[in-house]
């Protein structure tokens, strides 16, 4: 079978160390033989990226074509000033070239709220679904669940649990092959009375109706790990907070252990006996490799890499945009949403 | 300089493993002969209660007084159930002894939902503030942190939040005697312009009033870890959220290295040489050392203890139950909120 060719616009120029990190992840995922179906469009400081593309030894390759852009949006532009300066950034050119059906889907380390906004004015919601949800892999026992979600939208309704709910799952069925995966609702409790009314009605709703998913009720923050429920729906507010502190807990426990191996030369010589064990858990638990905020609800895809991602983080969120493209999710979703009219 | 007497009402019948855990943290307490100004007030089984008694060879102190109860509140009752059935058990029995002056504080490892109800019920709020908090002390790198509300409140309103502030202030000042405690709302970004109207609203008047502490503004999830901010306010749902999903990272974390460390027989050669390094980061990350939350805004002091807490877990919630009685809290925060008439 021939395989379909994607092309990935590429915002060349956001977070840290960009356009080097953005550049080196594209050679890494050129690497596999593989990925030869995937064109890259690049958006950025043309002068920079060719120093990128020469130094990660992929200039000769004819996989990429360069846009040059002028300016870019920074990460302290708050995103009123983003929308004001946006239209020559690398950023919104990106997103224009999905518009424009020249790239398939756009990746971008910048500004968070920038792109989120510009995203969904440029490319608006799909038919029937109310807000953007920002998707993201969560690690576990099991293997790896999807939350979302994780800081797009701080009102939340009835409908958007509702709406989410459907979302990840098809998100989850593309990425992990799972013909009926479970969803669950983040709560503080598994009773059916706890929650605001919101989280309850959608409680309710999701009990009562068929779905692409099974339904497993409320779970509480401490069950994400367990790995029993693929799908978790949580609103924006709780979602990011819950998040941003499992990062800073990851954090705290990791750089305690540090400090204990390193607190004299006793440990010291420990932690080099260990250090293969040490290695191997750095691998298990690298965040890198659950690098890539997904926003989905737009009618196409847009990825969002985060800030301070290296070059390797960068390569797992391509690998990522990759098999959503393969998995024609946005079709999908746009399928599973058009089928409400009939 | 005399000390001043205080009695414990202890919930005895609470949570796994009782009264035996209860009894044998009452006995590690006593230990320290600087605590003889504590009386402890059992509530419970009292044939129980005499078989833990002498099983922790403290039968024969005259620091306690056994008071028989016939039934207890189950976990599993809703808090429905537990005010129908709630007047002979120990919890409801204790928390009564606090109304009646004969305890200064109730401790219980029962049912969270049922001990602040019927707390509410019984003791009732202290006049000016609306709502209840659960706080609870989060271990970071510089010390130790307060966060509130970890769970009392869904519905949360502006009001909530300066309320919190000024409570949690003057709890972190009674426990870990610094004059100005600095408070943040925990939030999704620093900007003045994330997270919904209530929160905007609470940081605008908490930066323009006087308070009993510094304001710090905003910090997201990640920063709570830092230790630059000593109280952390936020709502009860994305609170509760916040601190089961770390407790679930902290056990994911914990049980990854532990899974690595037990796969080989050289893995486990390395932790036997590591045995002392890895007992040192167990102590420093020991979640037992911050067992008890603190409710407050009621009339008295309501601890509760982990419902699977052991006997070292208790300990720790009676001890950080003595230190806020001797700080005088209560008293603290009822002139402070006096204050707001004149």
């Amino acid at each position: 079978m021939s395989k379909i060719n994607y092309s990935i616009a590429i915002d060349a120029m956001g977070g840290e160390n960009s356009p080097d990190k953005v550049i080196e992840g594209i050679s890494l995922f050129l690497k596999n033989k593989n990925n030869n179906n995937f064109n890259f469009n690049i958006f950025g400081d043309k002068e920079k990226i060719l120093v990128s593309l020469k130094k990660f030894n992929i200039f000769s390759l004819p996989c990429y074509k360069i846009f040059h852009c002028t300016t870019k949006i920074e990460d302290k532009n708050s995103v009123r000033d983003a929308i004001r300066i946006g239209k020559d950034t690398s950023m919104w050119k990106a997103i224009e070239s999905v518009k424009n059906k020249e790239s398939d889907v756009i990746i971008s380390s910048g500004n968070t709220g920038a792109l989120l906004v510009i995203s969904k004015l440029i490319l608006k919601m799909i038919d029937g679904i109310d807000k953007p949800a920002l998707a993201g892999l969560w690690p576990n026992f099991k293997g790896t669940s999807i939350v979302l979600d994780l800081g797009a939208n701080i009102d939340f309704s009835e409908k958007n649990y509702l709406d989410f709910s459907r979302i990840g799952a098809e998100l989850y069925r593309v990425i992990f092959k799972k013909a009926e995966p479970t969803v669950a609702l983040l709560n503080v409790g598994s009773e059916e009375i706890k929650g605001h009314e919101e989280l309850k009605n959608a409680f309710h709703t999701l009990q009562n109706l068929k779905n692409n998913f099974k339904f497993n009720g409320y779970i509480e923050g401490n069950q994400i790990k367990d790995g029993n429920t693929d799908v978790i729906i949580t609103d924006g507010f709780a979602g990011n907070i819950a998040l941003k502190t499992a990062e800073g807990t990851a954090n705290f426990i990791t750089s305690e252990i540090k400090k204990i191996f390193s607190s004299s030369i006793f440990s010291k010589f420990c932690y080099m006996i260990s250090y293969f064990l040490f290695e191997k858990i750095k691998k298990n638990l690298d965040p890198r490799k659950y690098n890539g905020g997904i926003f989905l609800g737009l009618n196409s895809l847009v990825i969002k890499s985060h800030g301070s991602a290296d070059a390797i983080a960068f390569y797992h969120s391509i690998k990522l945009t990759s098999q959503i493209l393969e998995g024609n999710l946005i079709n999908i979703i746009k399928s599973n949403f058009d089928n409400d009219k009939n």
